[in-house]
């Protein structure tokens, strides 16, 4: 199914293999021999073909799928089609991501440094570096093995960047301190000043902004998004955070481990994000907040406060999310008497 | 008025000229042979110029342009100032684009490569192409006649491009299919990963992203606007959208023919909107949903429901337009009621 | 305390010199002598180093701190634990801002042109510039003295640009007239065309941009922003007004001086902002408005209308500030009433 032009399939799996690797139950009838050359969304699929069901909106899609065989859940397992082989999983969409990876593992570039990169030669680079075209990487910089620098990517003086981390094309990085297996995409801008200054009628004073960005291991960071550096503590983005496209963090921002920032999001200065948050898209916070572990943050949503950890939260100003329902479904009732009236 | 180091007027026209280039009613007392020199807003043009009033907003600058002449309505011809000769036509803005079109033509680059560009040997490069400086271009690429790459644009392997499309300095395309007169602004990023993980508490899984991104023909990209390629189905941007700076657009959205999405919207993965649909600034769109034909969706609305096609709306949550001003205006009510108590 | 690899610091303080240079006052008892060796926050200060005290939320840290030293107001001055040496301002955070320009200065580039940089030779470039690697500048450009110009940017034909201006890497700029002192960070675009066409269901019809940007001195904007040249009238930002990192504004918008504008904020087209407005991040604006001097409008506001100025406001639709609150406190009491029924 996929585009042969932009993917390169790896080989194809028998279902027993892929129960196996993915760690799925079969149901007792099911035949392990079948062959299942590619994965593919349970709409278009046919029946040599792996999909997944995991959002019950595509419950119509898997009642009607072609699909050989499904990953899914044990309760849905139970209204599969006739004729589709289940590979039942309490976690079907994470062996989705595991078999899909098996099936397409990403390109590795060839170790190779291109002679239109601009390298000083201060820099160490580990073995097996990748530098693509036009990428400039300024004195003491140092990458670790493995790394691939994309087409005309900024490395500034003495950013120290870690194993197997792939930098975007054209994204620009300074002061910064990046670990091992980190990910930035296309157009990405990482410790430049944070927006600091006081406020003053014969011109604003820069505040000269001396903290740096870490960023941990696993870190991926979407394109175009922005992550100003300290202004004296530093910026620190922990491991596993997943970072959408657009999304601006300020200075002296802590993220913890393993969070989740849809696009768009914006977090002002010296807040402190605790592990496993999540915040969706086009939310924003105000400076020096502290969101408690696990809290979920809803799009668009406006957080002027301090938030407690394992709670939801919606709206601008943020509420717990059932308070902010209510208040919806207030209004509503509202302008519904006003009409009677 | 315009600049001339930046802009090359190609000729002038006289009122009768442009009245029937631009298909324009003329009062019977109308001097077709008046000459104008060029386009100009209202507030500052002078006798040789031409004019257009579009928006009522700017009706006092109507009434006392010293314009010579004003693309106008049929209802704002009648109430010209003295003097004025008034172009009538029933679309005053879609003739003023045409005019100043006719004056001002778009700038076309000379056919030439750079030789700062980095072109794969393997790539296929159509007549009168113009790639410019540090341009990359990896293997495999198909590149349309008389496309304009401009400098430090990126486009990997695979990706094939129409005929007449221009991308912007420093753009990224991957793992893209892009049609004729397409235009991508400067910074844009097209078909790079969407935002696809299984979340673990042992570290979010990556989902490969299989699909790719279509754009269709005459669609316009705004500056630094981010379009990720498809999960597994495709990305796909419908023919003559145009969309705005600073825009995110997920994974497997499927936008119809001529929309228009202004700055900062968020559109979440796998949203189906159809043809037709205007998106204000800064609205935000959750996953999964289908925007009927024609919607109106206001500036900063957060919709997280299917919208009917034909209608308007606002707020977030969005609700049609006359129900979100009634909560609005209910709500001050309220706090009016509050302060008598 | 800063990371050597990244800050250089020109030199060390006494207490006294600090005072003579910031204009603070001493209290009687205080240690002139006292040599202060770097500038800290106030949580990881030691004995030897210079902090400050402006966020009342830090107040805990102010009275348990062992920074050597502390600029703060007068009111927290006499709350100031045992030990520390306060130097006593009414402004101390811009008294800190010098200190810390006095300490660590700006990085200036040494005067260079990059072998690497495609410099069209009718550009005329003035004493000291520095331009890096693969930078483009294009015929009849013009750059003034000691101007930095990052690796990769991207400068179009005919730009003029100001005196120790500093245009930050892989940012695009046309159709600009920029003045002194200005600063722009990496991926900012200036002076690409509005998103201005007329609507037509045959195909919208583009709108000839005929405007430039006009930006004056000491003017920052911040990394990924993006500002589209006027449409006919010019783009303006007014003398040090300081813009945040993905901004977006839309054509022929007017800012006047010394406003602040935070990151993610869209202002759409034809808006005149007066001097010293201060805005919010992800704060939107609709077109064609006015904002009155000195106004501040909140984060995530939604301006539709005019706003006087010298006020505050907030909400989308946005209110005065007390309004807003009033508005938020009365859907609470509704939906407790509710509860209670």
């Amino acid at each position: 199914m996929a585009d042969s032009r932009f993917f390169s399939k790896a080989r194809i799996f028998t279902v027993g293999e892929l129960a196996d690797m993915l760690d799925c139950a079969l149901p007792e009838d099911a035949d392990a021999s079948v062959v299942l050359d590619d994965v593919c969304p349970l709409s278009n699929a046919q029946p040599s073909h792996l999909s997944f069901l995991d959002n019950i909106k595509y419950k119509e899609d898997f009642l009607t799928t072609k699909a050989g065989a499904c990953l899914v859940s044990p309760q849905m397992a139970e209204i599969a089609p006739k004729g589709l082989v289940c590979l039942v999983s309490d976690t079907p969409y994470k062996a989705y991501a595991l078999a899909a990876q098996a099936y397409y593992p990403e390109k590795q570039p060839d170790s190779n440094i291109s002679k239109l990169a601009s390298i000083d030669k201060s820099a160490k680079l580990g073995k097996g570096v990748c530098v693509e075209q036009n990428v400039v990487i300024e004195p003491n910089v140092e990458i670790g093995k493995n790394a691939w620098i994309e087409a005309g990517a900024v490395i500034k003086e003495g950013v120290i960047i870690g194993d197997h981390v792939r930098i975007g094309a054209q994204s620009t990085i300074s002061h910064s301190l990046i670990g091992d297996y980190v990910r930035l995409y296309p157009g990405v801008r990482v410790g430049q000043d944070g927006f600091g200054f006081a406020i003053d009628p014969e011109g604003h004073v820069k505040v000269p902004q001396l903290g740096r960005v870490i960023i941990e291991d696993h870190v991926e960071i979407g394109a175009n998004t922005t992550i100003d550096r300290g202004a004296g503590p530093d910026t620190i983005i922990g491991q596993g955070t997943w970072i959408d496209n657009l999304v601006q963090i300020g200075h002296n921002v802590v993220i913890g481990k393993g969070c989740i920032i849809v696009a768009q999001v914006g977090i002002s200065g010296s807040c402190i994000i605790e592990d496993f948050v999540a915040i969706g898209g086009q939310a924003g916070m105000a400076g020096h907040l502290r969101i408690g572990k696990g809290a979920q943050i809803g799009a668009q949503s406006g957080v002027i406060n301090d938030l407690d950890g394992g709670e939801e939260y919606m709206g601008s100003p943020a509420f717990p999310k059932r308070q902010f329902f209510r208040q919806v479904a207030a209004l509503n009732r509202l302008i519904k008497r006003k009409k009677r009236d």
